[in-house]
């Protein structure tokens, strides 16, 4: 069989059960359908980004690769990897290089239990990460409560503050693992953390999850770098609501 | 028949007669199709926002659930309420919790006679919570003339300013109800009313009317934010239309 | 045969030679499908703007109706005016009431001979509106040679001037049709007309010249808008297009 | 054979080889394609921009034609190229007049031996002619990663800086060629060059690689502007990273 993928790589791909389902919710058929999605949100395009799923049993882990246009992979293009091992069950065609990412999304797998973690360059994301010092923080905005607590059961309210941890970057991606792993355990309350002028690493119980939480957090990205542009700050006390208005 | 949804409920779906139409104007198939179409607005991302549709009998009504991915709802998500009684017909198995949203649906549909209620949140919306006091205010615009005067048959003139109330956010949705009401009282010529870091409900007295009235307000959020960044008013008496030109 | 449209007009509807032809190009077919492209930019939501096309012939005018969803229309939703006459050849079940447009589609066509006009609400061009006097003007940016000279042959050059006269709004429509002519005259090198806090009317030779001069008009609104936030002039002498550097 | 194109061309088609080929990588496909996603990104909106692919033997060259609805053009409308003599093997039915931007490609493809080149009038990059003066830079980005050294192989590092000239815009296109081509000679690790007030021209080894590349610096361009707009810089030096937060 051809492969079907446009990305370059012409050569014969075998049918391979480990990336092969007619199941639309495999993981090896869901990155290839979300990375589109992220593409058509800008948060992946020029290569960028990534997206690693676990499947359902957990023992397996599945990566999109990194330096291929994420709108245009098939399930073939896909590594799999052994959760337990983390050796290689599978390496595609389209490239060798295992995704600089692949220690990063371990991180959030094996120290939180996470389902499925998504990377994007989200330009919300690294325009935050210049706007704040070493944390984002946003109150009082009702799109907070589509994020889960983590530390305890359920999900924040309107008068809670997010906070997501900002991290420098590093010359190469795999060495953000120790400073990324810092910032888990140091907010054990995270479902994210911000890379300065890089993105953003967000995960979650199960792959819809991560993406729920992805959506929610660049929409407050985005609003946030709107509400500074306007000179509101993005938190403020409770009953505090009205007293930035700009009217 | 196993569900289609992507939503995690892998539990069986029986046929439901409730739901389940062939006409794609069933507000059961509605309810996904306009969500899709909210979610490329930026409307709905991150499970936020809702929809609420009465059947055309008038005695159901159609509510999307919350805390589901809107643009990945099938009509077997659907909950179902009888409108005399607000008992509910059907509860999904993708989630038994009502929508938080439900009073704030039925308080436009029992006040004003409205079929159906959308929820939205619309980052213009919210940036207007941030850029006015208790009201949101816009004249001389023609978009204004896609919006009804409600006091009075037909739709608002291009000199007139379209008033929509702002209420206060609260920790709980379903406690928004008082305010909304007393909002909805005082405002007999509104068909919108729009939740201070919140968002927006228009409703209508169609489920098409209340979608153009979203979007005419929409566009008008929107534009009132690039005014005011631009330090133009929003409002203006007749005549004084070339009055703020920044030449 | 019931109508197929989403636009609540459920009266049966007879085949109709006038607007049923499997041409793709047909007015009646070609004003649905560039409706929803507009809609999609965000040009025509919430009922706003319009578009009418003259068939090959030139005998006949289609017009799009006014007050219904423009990304919704069928064939069966047009009017149809004999050209000679502006008598109506055909009206749709969808609503009597003629477009208050078509006095100034009518004044392109009769005027200027175009094969089409449309018309949009778009932000960028109301915004321009808001920040330009009687005459919107962009010069030394390479879309302008996407524009006809009108007054001779060929399109304008980059260092040309691209000048579009901004008519002041009335309460009504199709009051507008006197100053649009107005301008139509005083500009015999135009071929649009902004008009104040309302949108923008572009037509051409044929209906895929009008569609491309909106597109190109539309980017040189975006981008003034863009300029003048910047502090850039939108126009300048020739040798000039360093002197407004933000470097 | 009728013509399927929706650009006035109603001439009899005759099946050509050159251009028809049911292999969806043959760049007579390919460019239909590419062209679709670019007007999608608002970079070759009212005809502007084009792209040129040369064939995998690398004997012929691709070129869209100039005046054409870019989201709209078949296989049937393309120019083929003998590379070698530089003759044209293939003019389409509907333009005669070969495309302005040939001679630009022609230099991107001799001196550079690229694959592919692709020319846009994105905004952000018109918009970045206007804040920079001769070079285009930008540092310590992620993104920046996406695109190769040239001089050496091997992609750009993240503390890196990119360097993209601006040339100035001549009256007609194809008296850019000068300057393109000294711009090319010198600016050795250049894989694009900005135009003035025009846009921009990306060149890569094959069609994909110029894509990508095209998309990183599209995304760059567009982060410079916010950057510029917030009152940071776009530059700076290894550990400066956080010298300009705005908080």
């Amino acid at each position: 069989m051809s492969c079907k993928c446009s990305q370059q790589c012409d050569i014969d791909v075998m049918s391979d059960p480990l990336v092969l389902s007619a199941d639309p919710s495999h993981p090896a058929n869901l990155i290839p359908e979300l990375c589109t999605v992220f593409y058509n949100n800008g948060w992946v395009t020029g290569t960028g980004g990534g997206i690693s799923i676990r499947n359902a049993e957990g023992d397996k882990v599945y990566i999109a690769p990194s330096g291929v246009q994420k709108e245009r992979m098939v399930p073939e293009n896909m590594f799999v990897m052994d959760y337990a091992s983390e050796e290689y069950l599978r390496v595609p065609q389209i490239t060798k290089k295992p995704s600089a990412c692949t220690p990063l999304f371990m991180s959030a797998f094996k120290m939180r239990g996470a389902g499925a973690c998504i990377h994007t360059h989200s330009q919300s994301a690294v325009m935050c990460t210049l706007l704040f010092g070493d944390e984002f923080r946003i109150s009082n905005i009702e799109q907070i409560k589509a994020l889960p607590k983590i530390t305890e059961a359920g999900n924040l309210g309107f008068f809670d503050e997010l906070v997501i941890p900002i991290i420098e970057n590093t010359a190469h991606e795999e060495d953000l693992a120790d400073s990324l792993q810092e910032a888990i355990r140091n907010y054990p309350g995270a479902t994210a953390v911000l890379v300065r002028r890089h993105g953003i690493y967000v995960w979650g119980e199960t792959v819809w999850k991560a993406k729920v939480y992805n959506e929610a957090i660049d929409y407050l990205l985005e609003l946030a770098v709107k509400m500074r542009q306007a000179g509101i700050p993005t938190t403020c006390g409770v009953g505090e609501e009205k007293k930035y208005l700009k009217y």
